[in-house]
């Protein structure tokens, strides 16, 4: 039987990449949680001595400090370095990029708006890279008293709702001569709904992992069931049952949001036991 | 009797300029209609020796040509320097800066949509300085058989609507990383109106110029209306009545986006005379 792993599935790109940073960077201490998972902070810290410091004047010269997937502020960035603390970036690169575009953007006499939480550590960065700063807004009601010069840069917090950002560039673009409209949502949630869609038209069995209370893992499991009659939603490897492989030629696996991949590697492991 | 015009009426900044150029330069000839008015156009013959001429060939060196307020094909205008005719410029500025926006970023590597319609004068020459090409499109439709690259610059043809062109940058914006919306729509026939709106409240009597056919002027007249009462939509200054200006303090004066100054001016001279 042929296992096969959805083409998107767990973890996001930019979090599969700041654990495996974390995992090479041993003796180290994350600056705020590297991720939303404390099953996965605890194992890095276990198993990788890869701690965890919620105030970056705690790091010591020579300590190494890597930077969380959300980023950080821009000046907290440059005194790390300036204090001799050695610093691995860790940053999303879905992150950077909007931090990269404030700075452009702001230095280039644009004025900056960004759509999405002031209190988000993502946001606190990105804003932190506009120079001559940056107004960050959830609503067009916020938008209504601000009044900008002639040429706007919008930027969005990666995990808002393209729709949502659509109603901003709508009352935006109307009102003044530029709008730069940077689309800098990431769809990683849905790339995970499209991929278990075209993985289950083709297997005749689909093994769906994540939380039994995890709203995105009960959609991906939904989305298989409507083509893969033989979906199983199962939290690990314990719940699996060798009898829904009997007779089976093609095995589809995803797994939700919130799922490590060592999680996801111990079901495939146990999947490719029971077929032995 | 206080007579006051309203802050915009009649032709937009673009005509008056046009008309404004057209006088100053006797023994001429435009490239195509000036403006799209047929009385102004025989009166600039009749009055300033400036014709019209369809083919641009025509021109001689030494003759001196005027460019239309719409604008020209950038090869023609270049054709006609290099021919030794002496071009004077009438191209609306609100037109010439589209023109420069699709060169610039035409240059810079943005795909150029232009929404407006392939055949008209504005667009075939805003279209003719993207150098590397753009995509004219009238409708979301239109758009869904293309493959752009990930940068676009989005131009409008200054007399669209507004919201339709939303619904091209609202079909844009979620499928590509950055999308330029440069808001090119000229507001001339809502400023008239806005302006009537604010003259009416405080104007006792108000006087409305333009075609009885004309749908802009009926627009203006109705908007007048509702705010002053004694509100009298004419073609000219034949159809005044004294009677309308007895024991009035303040006169509002308007008129339709097809109606010529020099029409406008005699009727103002003939209430400045009633009034005396």
């Amino acid at each position: 039987m042929k296992i096969e792993l959805a083409e998107n599935y767990g973890f996001c790109f930019g979090v599969k990449r700041a654990i495996k940073i974390a995992e090479e960077n041993t003796n180290a201490a994350t600056y705020g949680p590297l991720i939303h998972n404390s099953k996965e902070i605890a194992r890095l810290d276990k198993d990788y001595n890869v701690g965890l410091v919620e105030d970056f004047k705690t790091f010591q010269p020579g300590d190494k400090a890597i930077v969380r997937t959300h980023g950080i502020v821009k000046d907290e960035l440059q005194q790390l370095k300036e204090n001799g603390i050695e610093v691995v970036d860790a940053t999303c690169p879905f992150v950077t990029k909007p931090q990269e575009i404030a700075q452009e953007m702001s230095e280039a006499g644009y004025d900056v708006v960004i759509f999405g939480d002031d209190s988000h550590p993502e946001i606190k960065g990105v804003k932190s890279y506009a120079t001559n700063g940056a107004v960050v807004v959830t609503s067009v009601e916020e938008l209504e008293d601000v009044k900008f010069n002639e040429r706007i840069a919008l930027i969005a917090q990666t995990t808002r709702k393209v729709e949502d950002y659509m109603s901003i560039a709508n009352y935006l673009i109307p009102r003044y001569k530029e709008v730069r409209v940077f689309n800098t949502i990431c769809n990683a949630t849905f790339e995970n709904q499209d991929a278990v869609r075209n993985l289950s038209k083709q297997a005749d069995v689909m093994i769906v992992i994540g939380g039994k209370n995890s709203s995105n893992t009960k959609q991906l499991f939904n989305i298989s069931r409507e083509n893969c009659q033989e979906s199983y939603h199962i939290e690990d490897e314990s719940e699996l049952n060798n009898g829904w492989f009997r007779e089976k030629k093609h095995c589809g696996v995803t797994a939700g949001a919130s799922t490590p991949d060592w999680i996801i590697q111990n079901v495939i492991n146990s999947i490719k036991k029971s077929i032995d």
